[in-house]
């Protein structure tokens, strides 16, 4: 049995210390990967905050993870000693299921075997489960994706969530050649859906809440950036948008952002605001426009996403940190702050 | 110059009055047909009342028009005299803009040559429209439909709006077999929508306020019926819907419908609730689910739902009225008194 350094937090507040954990031998079909890097997500923040619902302490979170395999199981086929590998916000499902099927594991909707988040779930061995900030992990192989070797290792680790976040709404509903899309919110997610959006062949436009960010968002490949907090500029975009990806996790003005939609546009949230919205359906049908949620993405399309960014060049912007610097960099993360994800070199542990 | 009679209201009290209206001669491209009835749908009695914002009075609604060719321009190709016609929500636009060149010239995003609504718009003429609620109307054959042999013809008037609007939703968004489609509200839209989405092969469960139209909903097609006054029963729909369709004015609990629907699936709305909605966008997130909007539909779309009701037995259920019933029929609308459609018998004017 491994035992592994990792970071955890007692309690709500996030105070992050030093500890061991135990992670299980490799099963048959299971990997077990040394954990080099791992981003954090503002979910984790969330999560670990118990503002998403109560959690388990002592918590080790972390959904987004980047590693070397350094066993397999006898059965395991897709992966060897040396491998890169990544794991994002879940490590089983039931596989039997529509939505798994499907290749949609994060909507597995079994009753006896649902999916198995990173953290902060429990496992099929009826354990708790703990994530990233560890310097190894035990998972299913059918749950873990290759890092193709083009990808700089480091910046891959924050694709397995915020990477396939973008990817999946993006790819769904069309952005392409001839299509306008608009990326809201230019954080963690939004800095990776620009440059996702730009080399799918789209024209890309950044709306952030302020111009502050505007030669990133250039440099990530938009062609134009517009504030919300300019309502005039902004409202030169009407009319004009095939497609709008929210990350932004403040509560947004739905139908003043519907309206920059053309006839059949379509706006997806990504952002999860806490806090529920108002909406005139109105502002959907006037124009058969379409509102979506997204969550994520399935192994598949998660792979997928990773071949894509290895081919295309895309990696998101990161700032390295140790162990130390996450209790930090939560609330880095809160305000603002990071340019544009931390993620954490396990090794310093 | 043909002058016929109607039913106009001179202000937002809406009651109705026998006039004479003048129709323009057919221009080369334009036909000229004699209204034989004419649909009442809620819309009329929104926009009559000043509701959806102030218009011009005298007023003479109604975009549900069926009736019989009687003169075509000189270059008319797609009509003769005798011919069965249709006219619905609008009776002209640009032609050339991307939405019309898509077939939804009800997004028509033209400035000089916009969508033409039947009545309570401007025609290239310049002068005010009227719409059904007449013995006759002139309009560009590329706006006109044929109504096949096999629809009934005083049926057949409704179906050019409640028709189209619920056809056009249950097509793209893919009821058909092996789907589990709801329609929410059981009215005039509803009670179509139930027989052409058991048409298409799906599913269909009606979702009504109370259990009252249970028998009519199985009648048209329907495998079960529920009743949004008994939420305990409506829970054991959660997470097994594809599709759902609103037909309901009145303002929805719109997250506790998208509970009903499988990961993957869309709610559309075509019910134009007057007030705002509250929307928790993690209803969406979770299940990566769609709320859509849909209005009407266009010229094309309208023609193929025609021959569809033609060819599968989809026919609303009307009650006839005289052009003395409307002021009366309008209050029984707003009452949902209705079943299911009023439908003017212009003979009667």
């Amino acid at each position: 049995m491994p035992d592994v350094l990792a970071y955890a937090t007692a309690d709500a507040s996030c105070q992050f210390h030093r500890t061991t954990i135990t992670r299980r031998e490799p099963g048959p079909t299971e990997v077990y990967f040394e954990v080099r890097y791992a981003g954090i997500c503002h979910s984790d923040i969330h999560t670990a905050r118990g503002e998403w619902g109560p959690v388990a302490y002592p918590l080790v979170p972390g959904h987004e993870l980047a590693g070397v395999v350094t066993r397999v199981g006898a059965d395991v086929t897709a992966f060897a000693v040396g491998d890169r590998v990544g794991v994002g916000c879940f490590v089983d499902s039931c596989r039997a299921c529509e939505q798994c099927r499907a290749g949609h594991e994060q909507f597995c909707t079994s009753r006896d075997a649902p999916t198995v988040w990173t953290y902060a779930s429990v496992g099929r061995d009826g354990l708790p489960t703990a994530g990233g900030y560890s310097q190894g992990i035990t998972v299913e192989q059918d749950y873990v994706c290759h890092i193709p070797d083009a990808l700089p290792f480091e910046k891959s680790a924050p694709l397995l969530c915020a990477g396939v976040t973008l990817y999946s709404p993006l790819k769904r509903w069309g952005a392409g050649p001839g299509k306008r899309v608009a990326i809201i919110g230019m954080g963690g997610l939004g800095h990776v859906g620009v440059q996702l959006a730009a080399k799918m062949g789209a024209e890309v436009i950044v709306i952030s809440q302020t111009m502050a960010k505007r030669e990133d968002g250039l440099r990530f490949g938009a062609s134009d950036y517009y504030a919300l907090s300019d309502p005039e500029r902004l409202g030169q975009l009407r009319g004009t948008l095939d497609l709008m990806v929210s990350t932004v996790s403040a509560t947004i003005d739905l139908d003043r952002l519907l309206r920059l939609l053309k006839p059949g546009g379509v706006l997806v949230d990504v952002g999860l605001p806490e806090h529920a919205s108002t909406l005139r359906l109105s502002s959907l049908t006037g124009g058969n426009k379409v509102l979506a949620g997204s969550q994520i993405g399935g192994i598949a399309e998660t792979q997928e996403m990773l071949d894509f960014c290895a081919e295309h060049g895309v990696a998101p912007q990161v700032e390295i940190i140790t162990g130390e610097d996450i209790t930090a960099a939560y609330d880095k993360v809160v305000r603002s702050q990071v340019r544009y994800r931390y993620v954490i070199d396990t090794s310093t542990f």
